[in-house]
C-alpha cells in the first residue's frame, strides 16, 4: 500500500518526531523514503547582500538537515532519497508528492522551535487539506509545553 | 510502534476511504483496530418526540456503520473492537484515543456525502491539532468532485 513515503523536513537542526514514524512505515512496507526540505529564500521579493547571505544560511541549514535525516535512515537500512528544493514550502511539498509518486506523507504538526513550530504546523494543516494521498501528522512528544 | 489503531467512522453508510488504510496498518503491525462512532443527538439542548426519533435513527445508523466496518475487518483476520458512544464527536474521539490506548488514529478528511463531508473534515482537522498521537488523514479517492 505504501511504496514511497514523503518526509518533509524543516531547514536547521530542529527535532522532528516524524522521522521515526517514516522509518517504521518504511521498514514495515519495505518502502523508499523521500526526504525533502523546502528553501523559501524570498529572493523573488527581496534583494541585496543581506538577503543573499540569509538565503545561503537557510540553504546550508536545509542541506544539513536533509543530510542528517537521510544518513540516519540509511544506517537503519532504509532506501532513502534526499532533496533540497527552492520555493514556497506548500508548493514544494505538493509538487514532491507528485514527483516522487508518494503513497503517503509523514509530517510533524510542529517542530520544537518557536517560529518554525508555527510555520511548519501551518504547512501541515494545508497539506492535509490538499494532499491527494494520506498524510500522517505527528505531534511532538512534549507538545503540551 | 502501532499496537492499537483508532478508526472513527461517521453514522450511516457513507463510504470511508480510511478503512483500507486502517486495515493495512493493522496487518503490517499486527494491531487491534478500535472502530468508534460518535452519536451527537443534541438531546442535551433539544427535546420532544421529533428529537427522540431523530436520535434513534442516528444511533441506529451509527450501530449499522460500526457493524459493517467491524465485520469487514474481522473477515480480513484483523482483531477489532467496535463501539458507539454518545457525545460531541471531537470529545468522543479525544476520549477514545485515551481509553483505547491508541498509538495512531486513521480518519478521512471528508466523506462522500454533503453535510457529513463538511462535518467530519472539520472534526479531523481539530483532531490533528489536539491528538497526542499521530493521525493518518485519508482523502477521498474522488476528492476533486
Amino acid at each position: 500500500m505504501y511504496d514511497d513515503i514523503l518526509l518533509p523536513v524543516a531547514p536547521g537542526s530542529a527535532a522532528n518526531d516524524a522521522v521515526p514514524h517514516a522509518r517504521s512505515l518504511a521498514e514495515r512496507y519495505d518502502a523508499t523514503v523521500h526526504v525533502v526540505s523546502a528553501v523559501d529564500t524570498l529572493e523573488h521579493t527581496l534583494s541585496g547582500p543581506r538577503v543573499a547571505s540569509l538565503a545561503d544560511r537557510v540553504e546550508a541549514g536545509a542541506e544539513r538537515r536533509v543530510e542528517t535525516v537521510t544518513t540516519e535512515l540509511e544506517e537503519a537500512g532504509i532506501d532513502v532519497v534526499g532533496n533540497v528544493i527552492h520555493g514556497d514550502p506548500l508548493q514544494v511539498i505538493k509538487n514532491a508528492i507528485e514527483d516522487t509518486g508518494a503513497d503517503i506523507v509523514v509530517m510533524p504538526t510542529h517542530t520544537r522551535t518557536g517560529l518554525q513550530r508555527v510555520l511548519l504546523g501551518s504547512v501541515t494543516e494545508k497539506i492535509v487539506r490538499v494532499s491527494p494521498v494520506p498524510v500522517v501528522t505527528v505531534p511532538m512528544a512534549d507538545r503540551e509545553t
